[in-house]
């Protein structure tokens, strides 16, 4: 009997469409869109795909569920205290690194460039020949070097930045120049023009970027903040930004989502938001991912990106 | 003796400053920021460093002038017909490809990312959780592969975009994917999701980006241009952006300077201009380029980056 699959996702029909173009075995494949669409099977899905917010509620009505890959590579929504773990989690990894890298280049570009000043600039037609910043001889601090650091780093050395990176151990990522652990982040944080923080929500990297990190930063620092909102205080980082204690921020994460409509982060004119779209699971990279687990999972072989709910990554 | 040099450029004390500290033969270094500050000079100097728009007024006068090194890469100012061309001149090169390419990666992201649409939302207190495009799988068309295009060439590289180059007959760069040449920059222009010129202003570069190639873009294509606004055909290009005949344009250059007040470019909302900025000439970046041009002046070798009056570049 091939396993029941079944695709919890706004994005299912791309999932279905893709998956069906790929060579797997014989599968029972079910596609909903939202809660209700997943109602008739809830109790007989073995495997299920889904966007985290949108199983959570369902989890204990899933009594067949074996494994749950997430088309997130954030599963803290999963890994709740409290929630069942009775079953396997695999989430997305490898295939969020060249977005980030893409955003975190971008936008690091801009800040030197005061692309905004000079977007209002134009917007009153006037002629802006200020001086741009340009990234030569800059430091960039990773905050967290797993698969989306690694890649950040990858990407600042082709522009010949000088890479940092911060790390509980690991010192494995060939493009960083410098390793630091411990309470050496403070360290770091003096040492660098960029400060980039790419970590998931866990209790470890719960605001690490304290009042004394964001102190020790330069005052030209930009912080840029790609992974979960949980690792920087976000008091603290109001503060800096409204005292110039920093030069300014990038914000894709916060510790509520969406911002709410009276945060002041909103309205500092030096902080840049993005309301969470630095690194979507595009269903062209995840469905190549879960159809290599699938197979690996049917044919009995350990999966890939398997999640410690203790660790929660 | 040594020989007479003046510097006649708006950063001339940044100049002076970073001489002094280079380990240089004796020289005569009188540096002068206005024609005003030259006056004393003028008659006497051999050898002249200037910013090509505040020499050429004076190029008459200079009754000893051997060799003008030029801050800037692009010196149509100083090859245009009926001017003097009984000395040396070089331009500076090697130095921009780092700032353009920058540049280019770094408004070709914000494009994709939509980075102005969302800064817009966030001015109006909105959660713009839209989804970004990406770079994956896209093509950058070069028009122009000399020093600046190969480095763009190079970076685009690093982000695993496909490159295309349109050049007279070159194809030395190992960074281009595949190479056009003669009619063809309209089959390279249908292939592109980006087309980015960045060519000296030259009677061959004049309107080469003319209605014919705007026509062959896909109309989801952005163009950009770092090199010389006479490269492309304005007026073609304004109604190519009014109908949405392409997608957007990024302009550094453009045929007249600054953008008059009244150039329907200002309100086109498909449009970014950034007033000829993308690659300023850096005096750290000039004057070890100078001071290696000058020490082989003195002991009589040939000069680098020397300019031919006839082709202008």
């Amino acid at each position: 009997m091939p396993p029941e699959v079944l695709i919890l996702s706004a994005r299912a029909a791309d999932y279905a469409r893709l998956l069906a173009a790929m060579p797997l075995p014989p599968l029972a494949l079910h596609a909903a869109a939202t809660s209700d669409e997943a109602e008739p099977w809830l109790a007989s899905c073995e495997v299920v795909l889904a966007d985290p917010p949108l199983v959570r509620p369902l989890l204990d009505r899933m009594a067949a569920l074996r494994w749950l890959q997430s088309t997130y590579a954030g599963v803290e929504t999963l890994t709740a205290p409290g929630l069942r773990r009775d079953y396997l989690l695999t989430n997305a990894r490898g295939v969020f690194g060249e977005l980030m890298a893409e955003y975190v280049l971008g936008y690091v570009i801009m800040h030197e460039r005061r692309g905004w000043q000079r977007f209002l600039a134009q917007r009153a037609g006037r002629w802006d020949a200020t001086w741009p910043g340009r990234l030569r001889g800059k430091t960039l601090g990773l905050v967290g070097v797993g698969s989306i650091g690694a890649e950040i780093a990858r990407t600042a050395k082709c522009f010949r930045l000088r890479v940092l990176g911060y790390t509980r151990a690991s010192e494995d990522c060939p493009h960083v120049d410098r390793y630091f652990h411990g309470d050496a982040l403070v360290d770091m944080a003096a040492a660098c023009d960029y400060l980039v923080a790419s970590l998931p929500n866990t209790p470890a990297s719960r605001h690490l970027i304290d009042r004394a990190v964001l102190a020790a930063l330069p005052a030209h620092a930009l912080l840029v903040n790609v992974g979960r909102g949980s690792t920087v205080d976000e008091e603290a980082l109001v503060e800096a930004l409204q005292t110039g204690r920093i030069a300014g921020a990038v914000l894709d994460v916060f510790q509520t989502e969406p911002l709410p409509a009276d945060h002041p982060l909103w309205k500092l004119p030096n902080v840049l938001i993005t309301s969470h779209t630095s690194a979507l699971s595009y269903p062209e990279d995840i469905a190549p991912l879960f159809a290599e687990n699938l197979q690996r999972y049917i044919s009995g072989q350990e999966l890939h990106y398997h999640v410690d709910f203790a660790r929660g990554y």
